[in-house]
C-alpha cells in the first residue's frame, strides 16, 4: 500500500500504435512493476468497456472516428507475473460530448503520457468471483 | 503554495464502502493534512453535485445503477481543523455516456486509488460569500 | 523522456482569470520548462476544441454558463522558446452531462490546480504536417 517514487517518464507514443498495448510493452521493457499512468491526446476508433456486474463481464462499446483523449488515468501492477496497466479513458467527440469507461483499445493519433514508477511491495491482480482481477482490499 | 512530496499510498478501497467517506477517514487515520488523490474503478448509485452560482449551493444529481469511475481527481487540505478531500468524478454509464461533477457520494464496487501526501504550509478551506469553502487565492 | 521531480505547487487560481493563460503565466514566472498539471473546479463559458484530422485544425465548441471542471489534465513543455501548457478538460453541466476536449479558454469560477515540475532534457513542440505542434515520438 505504501510506496516510494521511482522513475518518471513523459513521452509521446508514436502515431498508429495501439495505446494500451504500447503502455504495457513500455512497462515491461523498462521493468516497471508498479506505477501510475496518465495522459491526454487523441485516439482513432477507440473501444471502451462497461463492466456489467450481473453478467460478470465487460460490455464493449466501439466508437467510430477520432476522439479527443480528454483524460487517461490508470495504474500499473502485476498480473500473471507481468506488468499490467489498468486504464480508464474519457473521450470527446466532434460535438464535445464525452464517452468513457475502461480502455479496451484505441489507435493513437496523439498520446502524451506520463508514467510514474512506484517502488515497494508489489500489488498483484488475482481473479475474483465477480469476474475481475483485483488487488487485495486495503484495511483502514 | 509550494510543497514537497510526502508519502504515497496506492490501494483498493473495500467493496461496499462509501468512497468519499473512506478517503476522508484514510486521510485522518494517516494524518495526511495536504495531498492529492486520483483513481479509477466502478461505483454504485453515485450522486454528483453541480454548484449553482446563483443559488450559492450544490444541486445534487443522483445516478442509478453501476457506473465506470472514468476519473477521480481531487485534493486533500484542512477544513474545520480536519483533513478534507475535495473530489470530482467522471462516471461512464452502460452506453458509455459520461456524467460528472463534484463527488457527493458513491458506493464502491471497485476503487483503485492513489493518495500522494504534500508537505508544507497547510491550505485551509474557509467559508466564502459565494457559498463555498475555499483556500485563499494565489498571487502570481 | 526520463525526468526527475522538481517543485510542486498546489494553489487556487483567482476568480475571473482565464485559466489557460494563468497557467502559462504561472509556468513562465516560475521558470517551469517541463511539468504536468491537473486540477478541479468550476469554469464559466468555457470553450473546448476538437481537432479535426482531415481539416488539420481545431473546431471550437463554445459552452454557455458555468460548468463543473470535472478534470483538468495536461503537461508543460517548450513551444517557440517559452513554457507552454497543453491541457484537456472534462466539464459537467447542470444536468451532469459531460463535454470535453482540448482547453481553448475558460473563465475561472473556482480552480484548484497542482503543477508538478519535471527536470531533465526539455521536450520541444515543433509544427508537424498534421497541423499540430508535437514532441518527437518516443522509441520503445
Amino acid at each position: 500500500m505504501r510506496f516510494s517514487k521511482g522513475r518518471n517518464f513523459l513521452f509521446r507514443i508514436p502515431e498508429g500504435e495501439e495505446i494500451g498495448g504500447f503502455i504495457n510493452r513500455f512497462a515491461k521493457e523498462n521493468n516497471i512493476l508498479m506505477g501510475t499512468v496518465r495522459g491526454i491526446g487523441s485516439l482513432r476508433n477507440p473501444k471502451i468497456g462497461y463492466f456489467d456486474e450481473k453478467a460478470g463481464k465487460y460490455r464493449v462499446i466501439p466508437l467510430e472516428g477520432t476522439y479527443e483523449l480528454v483524460s487517461l488515468s490508470g495504474n500499473i501492477s502485476v498480473k500473471d507475473g507481468q506488468p499490467f496497466a489498468h486504464i480508464h479513458v474519457a473521450l470527446g467527440g466532434p460535438d464535445g460530448r464525452v464517452h468513457g469507461g475502461h480502455l479496451v483499445e484505441g489507435e493513437v493519433f496523439v498520446a502524451e503520457v506520463l508514467v510514474e514508477e512506484l517502488l515497494g511491495e508489489v500489488l498483484e491482480r488475482k481473479p475474483r468471483e465477480n469476474g475481475l482481477a483485483l488487488w487485495d482490499e486495503a484495511e483502514l
